[in-house]
């Protein structure tokens, strides 16, 4: 990570006469036809730089940073990101254009229609979407109580949300609003009223209406849609009401109290006190065995590199790439949005954690930093670190016996204790707040979690769409939507060469001279096979297959080393792989499993500015999967959790954690020569004295 | 449950002459051709006969027991099931046979050669084998340094262990050998030497040998057997070790210690005080909104009744049914082993629980016991009871903001704890170790998960075989094999007329006026219908679809209430539909899902000894499906949990209950008009102040 004098340097550099680039400073003061920085964050280091610094002799890579750098004042405005370094900031430091991650064709071009919809886009198009309300305030007075004169206009009193994507391919660009009432629940109140601006370029004097939709109708002019009114054709049957409580997280006297819940809940604590250790100047983490390095950025959040189980390397990097969501509906808004919460930065948007409710009494609570123009922001106590019982022994096993018996009734019991350190971070993005846990456990296994809790991003109900959800409050639907979230895990098992094994489970036919009278048969059977080329793939039905990323190198019996990928909770791909919405910019979320050659032009799943790029991705995911080879090569696996989102009244407030819910697990399989349990003394072996009746522990 | 008085009386009523059933006493002393008492136990009661009496003002029902009786002594030998009751025992308790539970054609009878192989039949084919093994002592000797010149010979330094099944149809029975070393981690320890006995009825007379296998080589004699052997054409590349303390689950000094590891592992603890309250005479238990009876069989073990949340029933009956494995290999054992455990008995294996390691410190232990003879045998510590943090919050929202900001960065924050009551049980059948986990969750959803640890059954390694699973030790392979868990659910969601609904995902043609340059495009659609007919089915593929049973009673906004069934980790069900060894009577087990109408006379998945009977089932699960409509009926859930267990290296010495893990999750889905999540007091609301630097809780 760059440094807050390293932000500032680059941000002094790039502002500078010398830098060339024109920029308006401060950002706030610009409008969408000038030039200014939208961020800086730290640019990661190749993979080839790091691993001959960290296995060899080689020099430690020089740190670099990445701007993204919003050019409206061009002649063809565009979004254009750079890298400056080396770093710290030196005669010898330089501003690049940095094109070489994104394979889209133009590198770190972004047009400006598909650019991230900011304040100053906001406030071009606002003009005309203030007199189209402002030509139907009466309107909107009758059948909503609300007005809308422009944002600023002190008699306003709706707001509104608007679409994602705003483009296709970046040669146009519409906006879609949708109005809500002004509380801090908003995305559980909207209206049914809709307005459509065509927004193409720079110029607002080309902005147009496209039109209005309420009541499932859509009309192409203001006149039109008065003449509805009019005709009485236009109502609202079901009221949004404009009270909020019903939607506050708060507690609600009036749905009483349960017996005993006043007393404090159970809760994990760490009794022994701390059994891992943290660098907080390297990020650097021990807890029995394992060892890893964090790194935070603005657009991913936490990302762990360099990760060891008793000294062997299991993965280079573990990172959260992008979590998609699309939405579901026949409503011009929830009809078309698809969303890449990194636009919106998991590091930028994570905050504080509740001791106690968020994590354990006791956690670790560390602070994160990103950059944010110039300045270093400090989020205080966003990320937890934790050990919690794992609730269920790790290892146990009773001698036991069928004759009949008294007492105890076995001669020997053992059970180990299991227990995981976790690390974990809750990013808000708007309305859903995402929980990330990452389970380092005992026996060598690593458990990747996410949960979303936080608001639907609600419709208006109507009568005839229960295909897209149910009514979950007056005039409230929970839009159906799916959730995934990519990740990507470049397992170096053992050093870089690895492969990735399937094995599927068949069922062949088998025949046996010891049983003739069976003739052929059907038996199970493990077929066994390296992927050979890149591919994406998904899980096979009824967990009939095996994923293990191995090592030409064998354990003592003979068996190749290797870790296994284990479904957990709800892996899932996107439904629709065929969206306009969603067609070429979300590619990583259309399988459950991918497995790519590592490069060094290939760090990222998915771009930031991919979002309104459907058609004409910055950065396509499907182009990583070229036909190279994966056998024993230096493979990255990306892999995606999530959840189909099937709405339901336990939605509101909001969403719960314990159902929205999904995780994968990564075990050793053939790594060892027996379980890693042998060596802990957190363990009970229990023998029956002569009798039964008594137990020497 | 009957009373230890009702057991002894029920056995001396079975045991007077009155009763004419001529029965040795005790049955130990009996041979395979005397008529014995098998095992007495609870008769459930019939749900027609429970709901009047819990629901309305009927009568509380008649206690009746159960008892399998071996007829050996009969002209055509058999096993009988009878019910004897009203209970307790009076002039009017009649004894009768039980067969309206079984639907295979024959009740309750059992033909002799499918019967449980108990001690009696084990001595009746003793001799063939002592026989056999005394000719071949000089080559198992020279081979494994082994002899078995018959169990009670004191020089037999080899054990064994026999095929399940041992009968296809009842007609005649195998019996499979492979022996091992005599130690306590003999399922470990397999030695490649089969023996074959052919066995059909009750003269051991007719017993013949059919043949040795060892080197996957057939021997119909023992003469071409020993013919072989001197040719040289037998070896023994790969010998089993003697010792077996690598195989036990003890520390392992040789291991090293694990820095900080000496210290306490991390627990979950009660911190408030128990939230629960436990009525023991009653096996009744209340927790924050949840209530339940509990019960306790000999063969189901726990078993849950009557579930209600907040006042209203969502499950009538909650137990386990069966565990079905079923295993791979070109063995003898391995290729044609099916248990299911249930046969051993899930009550009578369970045994004593560590407190702090099996159920956390400061669990409720509770006994449990079961008819055993004419005595009733305690279980101390068999069942615990916990509420135990649940790891992560239930439901939480920070209000976010996309702009810069500093400080916290939020106006308001809300998150509640959750947690859970967990009810736990261990079985050890044998091998393994079965971790029954039932979770009644704050928010009214209710999880069953299933782990499994303890021993492979392994085979002895073959280099030829590694398609059967991996070398785990010096001469051991571990034999893949699939577990499959059966599970009834009698859901009676707000009374017994529930439909299960199954609402499809699936991407549809779309068009909308406002987007006239999309033309059609793909979109997501809910498609929900309701099962018509009793089905087996299986979860859609990318979890495209979501299951719940439904009430026609609606919620405040008109949707109906319903609890969903959601799949957890590893939802699987059998691999090979079609094997010999499992082909009629494990049909419950071979589909994710099923739903049938209730009936008093399909009380279980299966039966005690359909084990033996995969041709020619005394009860067939198949069979439930007549084509019954599930629509606004009383019907019931069947799900099966499991594992393929693709064994590892770090399967020895013990399963890892961390990754041989299975679970469902029952949710409330449109089932009230909120979470239920508002009237929780273990909860923070937290807003900041104007500078957004101070918190306000
Ligand atoms: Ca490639
Ligand atoms: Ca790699
Ligand atoms: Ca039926
Ligand atoms: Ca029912
Ligand atoms: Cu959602
Ligand atoms: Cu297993």
């Amino acid at each position: 990570q760059i440094t807050p004098a390293d932000t500032a340097a680059v941000w002094d550099l790039l502002h500078s006469p010398a830098a060339g680039l024109n920029l308006t400073d401060p950002p706030f003061t610009a409008s969408q036809t000038d030039n200014y920085v939208a961020f800086i964050d730290t640019l990661h280091t190749n993979k080839s730089a790091v691993l001959p610094y960290i296995d060899g002799n080689g020099l430690q890579p020089a740190k670099f940073a990445r701007a993204v750098i919003f050019e409206g004042g061009r002649t063809v405005p565009i979004s254009q990101e750079y890298m400056i370094g080396p770093l710290p900031v030196s005669n010898r430091t330089r501003i690049q254009k940095l094109d070489y991650i994104f394979n889209g064709g133009k590198g770190g071009t972004v047009p400006f229609n598909a650019r991230f919809f900011d304040l100053q886009r906001d406030a071009a198009s606002e003009p005309l979407l203030a007199s189209v309300m402002t030509e139907v305030a009466d309107i909107t007075t009758e059948l909503f109580g609300g007005v809308y004169y422009g944002a600023d206009d002190d008699r306003t009193d709706l707001i509104y949300t608007f679409d994602t994507p705003v483009s296709t391919d970046g040669s146009s660009a519409v906006r879609i609003v949708m109005f809500r009432y002004p509380t801090e629940v908003e995305f559980l109140q909207p209206l049914d009223f809709y307005v459509i601006l065509d927004i193409p370029g720079t110029d607002p004097s080309k902005y147009t209406l496209r039109g209005i939709v309420t009541n499932e109708k859509f009309f192409s002019t203001v006149d039109k849609f008065r003449q509805a009114y009019d005709a009485g054709e236009i109502t609202n049957p079901y009221p949004q009401p404009r009270d909020y409580e019903w939607a506050q997280l708060t507690r609600k006297e009036e749905m009483g109290t349960r017996p005993l819940e006043n007393k404090l809940a159970p809760q994990s604590i760490e009794l022994g006190g701390k059994r891992y250790k943290i660098d907080t100047q390297q990020n650097y983490v021990e807890y029995l065995g394992w060892s890893f390095y964090m790194s935070w950025t603005r657009q991913l959040g936490l990302m762990f590199f360099d990760v060891k189980f008793k000294g062997e390397r299991i993965i280079y990097e573990l990172s959260m790439q992008e979590a998609t969501a699309q939405y579901a509906g026949n409503t011009p808004k929830a009809a078309s949005t698809v969303y890449h919460d990194t636009h919106y930065g998991f590091g930028a948007q994570s905050a504080v954690l509740v001791e106690g409710f968020d994590c354990p009494f006791g956690a670790t609570l560390l602070n994160a930093s990103y950059p944010d123009g110039r300045h270093t922001t400090i989020k205080p106590q966003a990320i937890c670190i934790f050990e919690a019982d794992y609730g269920f022994p790790l290892a146990r096993h009773r001698t036991s016996s069928f004759g009949p018996f008294q007492g105890y009734g076995f001669s020997d019991l053992g059970v180990v204790k299991a227990s995981a350190l976790h690390v974990r971070h809750i990013a808000t993005v708007g309305n859903y707040d995402y929980l990330f846990d990452f389970a380092f456990n005992v026996d060598g296994s690593l458990e990747v979690g996410v949960r979303a809790s936080g608001y639907l991003q609600a419709s208006p109900y109507y009568k005839t769409q229960g295909r897209f959800g149910p009514r979950v409050h007056n005039s409230t639907q929970g839009s159906y939507h799916d959730h995934v979230v990519t990740f990507k895990a470049d397992f170096d098992v053992l050093g870089t060469k690895n492969s990735f094994q399937v094995t599927e489970l068949k069922t062949v036919k088998q025949s046996q001279p010891w049983f003739p009278e069976l003739g052929e048969f059907d038996q199970m059977e493990l077929q066994a096979s390296n992927l050979k080329r890149e591919k994406q793939l998904n899980f096979a039905e009824n967990g009939q297959a095996m994923y293990t990323v191995i090592s030409e190198r064998t354990n003592a019996w003979g068996e190749k080393r290797g870790y296994r990928i284990t479904p957990g909770h709800s892996n899932i791909h996107l439904t629709s792989p065929n969206s306009p919405f969603s067609r070429k910019q979300s590619e990583f979320s259309k399988s459950h499993l991918a497995v790519t050659r590592v490069h060094d032009t290939e760090p990222y799943a998915n771009s930031w500015q991919n979002i309104n790029l459907p058609e004409a991705p910055q950065h396509d995911f499907a182009k990583f999967f070229n036909d190279e080879s994966v056998e024993d090569e230096d493979i990255t696996v990306w892999f995606n959790l999530g959840m189909h989102h099937f709405t339901r009244s336990e939605d509101i407030p909001v969403t719960l954690f314990t159902e929205a819910s999904s995780s994968i697990l990564f075990a050793p399989q053939n790594f060892f020569d027996r379980a890693q349990e042998g060596d802990l003394q957190n363990r009970r072996w229990i023998e029956t004295g002569e009798d039964q009746d008594e137990l020497n522990f």
